[in-house]
Parts: structure tokens; sequence; C-alpha cells
């Protein structure tokens, strides 16, 4: 409420009272009795009870007939779905550009999964003249860039698997087989899971190096992904350089504000 | 709350009035202005600008820095996708299955898809003794029952066609087609979508009709058919008669624990 100007600090004490309530009720799985509730938030039994009470008149919560326990009720459903519905992970992650860009001094690529493969939606360039010719738009390799092999990564090979082959078709037209290694994608996805991001330093361009990140949503789907490119001796690539941290940290971010929990996933590595 | 005894009465109001301003935020679409909350609530601008502030504290609600309008916060999209995770379609149909029974006098089936096809995993007998040897685990025809034909008709085509073919296969050694009319999927899909239920009064068993409706969760999806069915002459088959009704409010009520919002979906007719 930052943005507020006319009484920064008055509220209604007793609404964050029953918030804390009911983040307990999104901790805990399962219904819960008022004995957990109680210890979960600190207060009170009959002090919990009250706003139980409160909380269950409106649908918030509900109260098991049967064993007397406390689950979320209609109304947080309601709210939750109206929540999912206003998701934008464009935006979000739009407005996390710019400050990603002046924290690692590259341009910052997001792109989202096109018909015809990894697009660009949105460049945010630095000072670095380095772009490539790249531009909201541009489709990008699934095999030999930082990006695609994100999307590589996380998306279900029925969906990545008609372009992977394209692509080793041109690549396998052009040069004998073999003259460009690493490109068989299972060892990409498991690379690219063990450091939970791609970091490309031997690219197919001569110097141009590059570090991609996934962005999920609360279903753990893959959104969209935010790479960074530069030049060799200037972008450090190493997954726990402090690039790669600031990617890292700002897909994370955008992440949970889509409502994923990275907690509920095996973690990389 | 009704199950309990301790203080019936008591509660915190104010925070029955802050559910009232997260209900209205769950009906509109999009960010709202203070002054658009406040006409919603029928509270004064001032008041509900001191909730604003709690609820802002909590993360249920978000100001957004630039146009000053409020919308959702993250806790109510966790407390949202706790109470998705704890949605139970199975338990909440189990429930409505002896009220049922009672309203309609006959025999109740819940059933899911299985991998063979419906499959009935819960049976609700009512005193006649028509249950043709069902039981749980029994798997009805996609084509020929009332509750198979509400699977065809709102699962994807992908899911159902190969039982499809296969169960026509089967008929056509049995018969030469044409001998059992109307077992096309599009006209059994055509007709059950123009009633929102599946009836089935000329029988492939004589004198054995059914009747049957589906279960839809918050992503719309089909999660389940509920169904009856009985002797012809006691019965009653048609879509607008007492039974069909009984049968749907049951099914709208289950879909409506499970977030599934009817208005946002094309009426059926």
């Amino acid at each position: 409420m930052e943005g507020d100007k006319r009484k920064p600090r008055s509220g209604v004490q007793s609404v964050e009272q029953g918030a804390r309530i009911l983040t307990a009720f999104a901790s805990v799985r399962g219904p819960v009795s008022l004995t957990e509730l109680s210890r979960a938030v600190g207060m009170p039994p009959g002090k919990v009870h009250r706003y139980l009470v409160s909380l269950g008149r409106s649908g918030l919560v509900e109260q098991q007939p049967v064993t007397g326990k406390y689950e979320l009720g209609p109304l947080s459903l309601r709210i939750g779905l109206s929540a999912i519905g206003a998701l934008d992970p464009i935006r979000y992650a739009s407005e996390a550009l710019p400050r990603l860009r002046d924290v690692i001094g590259h341009t910052i690529l997001l792109t989202i999964w096109g018909d015809r493969g990894p697009t660009v939606i949105r460049l945010e360039e630095s000072g670095d003249s380095i772009t490539m010719n790249m531009r909201v738009g541009s489709v990008l390799s699934v095999l030999t860039t930082a990006i695609g092999r994100v999307f590589l990564t996380y998306l279900p090979r029925s969906t990545t698997q008609k372009l992977i082959d394209e692509e080793r078709d041109r690549k396998d037209g052009a040069h004998s087989r073999g003259r460009i290694p690493g490109l068989d994608p299972d060892s990409i996805s498991a690379e690219v899971r063990r450091h939970g991001l791609a970091a490309i330093d031997s690219a197919m361009l001569p110097n141009v190096v590059a570090v991609a990140a996934p962005v999920f949503d609360y279903q753990r789907a893959l959104v969209a992904v935010v790479g960074t490119t530069g030049l060799k001796p200037l972008l450090d690539t190493r997954p726990d350089g402090p690039v790669a941290r600031a990617l890292l940290d700002t897909t994370a971010s955008i992440s949970g504000r889509l409502g994923f929990d990275a907690g509920a996933v095996p973690a990389p590595g």
C-alpha cells in the first residue's frame, strides 16, 4: 500500500488477525483442528474460535460436520480462482526486466513458446551493442541457444520433438554429424536441470555467450524464459556466478507471483 | 459453523466486513478503484479504505502502483491454490448420493472415467431391485448407457474414440449395422448438450431406462457422472421431469463446490 498517501497507518487490526489464520490454512495441508490452528498462529483457542465463527459465516472457512475440523471454504476457492484468472505472466516478467538489465548490465530477453519455437516477446537492451539482430518476434534455436535449451528441458518432449528433429536435420546437412558436439536433447536437459538454468559459453557464434532461466506458474508449467546474452569475456556464464544468481532471483520471484511453489518439486541437482 | 456448540453467535464483525470486500473482488474482473469498490459493497470509501489498508498489509489485496487500483494479492492466490488442492470431487459427490436417492427413489450411480471407460465407483441402492448386476467397478458402455453418453459428450473425443470404435465393431458383429439406431456419437453429443443430461428411454435392455448428468470442476473439466436407472414405467426420463431436475440440481451443486462457474460457459440449448 506504499502508493497510498491518505492514511498510511490506519487499518483494521482484526482483519490482519483473520488473515493470519487464513495463512495458517494455506500452510497446513488438509483439515485442521482448533487446537492445531491455535498453536500455528500463536493465539489462544477462544480467540481463534471467534475468528473462525466469522470466517465461517463469510465462507472463507468451513467446519467439517463429522470431524469438527476446519478447512478453507467456498469463498476462499472463489477469490483464489479470481486471483488465478488475473495472473499475468508477461506483465510480471516485463516489469522485472529493466531492473534485471541494470543489475546484469547486458541485454535481457523475454521469450515464450510460439508456433515456431522460442519467440522473443520483449527485449530490454543495455548499452552493449551485442544483440545479434535480435528483436521482438525473433525465433531462437531450441538446441543451440540458452533460452531454447530451457524450453527443451521443461516443455513436454511432445511439444519440442518436431523442432528438435528439424534442427538436427539442418545441422546434419551443413556439417557432418559430430562436428557440433553436445546437441543431444537428453544431455542438454540433464545439464539444465542440474543448474536450474542454461548457460552457453562455447557458443555457435564465436565469443557470444548466454544464460537463461525458466519461469513457472502455479501448475508448474513453464510459461516463459528469461535470458541474457553478451560477449564472452564480459558476461559471466558460471552457473553459480552473479549473473546466474541475479537471473534466478528474478525468475524465482516472477514464478512466485504466479503461485509457483518451488518447494513442491524436486530441487534441481 | 452449525456443528459448534460453544459460542454460536459471537464472532468478529470486521472480519465479515473484510470478507464482503474480498467477495467484491471475486465478482469484478480486473483491478477496481476505491470508488467502485465502495459502491459494490455499499460502504463509505473512507471505511473501505481502512479495510484495504489491512487487506493490503496481509497480502490478500494489492494496490497497483501506477493506476492506484486494487486487485487480489498473493495471499488470495495462495489460499485459493490451497483450497483447490483440497477439492475432493468424489467425497462431495458421495455425500450427495443418499439424499438424491431418497428424492428420486431409484438407485444412484457415481461414475468416473477409468482405464476401460465409465466406471462405477459408488452405488446408492434404493428399494427397487433393478440394479442390473451393477456394482462398484462395473464398466458401462459409452454408446448405449446414459452415463456413458455424458462422458462421450463432455470428454475430448481423443479420450473416447478408441472405446467408441470398439463398441461399434462389437455391435456390428452381433447385429447388422443399422439394427440399433442412434449410435452416432455426434448425434448423441448434440442431444446431451441440448438438455445438459442424457436420458435413455428406449433402452437396449427392454424396459430399463436411465438418466445421467455431468459434474464439472473449476477448469470446466468433466470429473464424474451421476446417473439413475430403473424400470420404464417407474422412472421418469423426461429431460424436464422431476427426476432430471433433481439430478441436475445435485450435479450443479457438486460442480459449484468444485468451483465450476456455469455462467462462464454457453448454456445448453
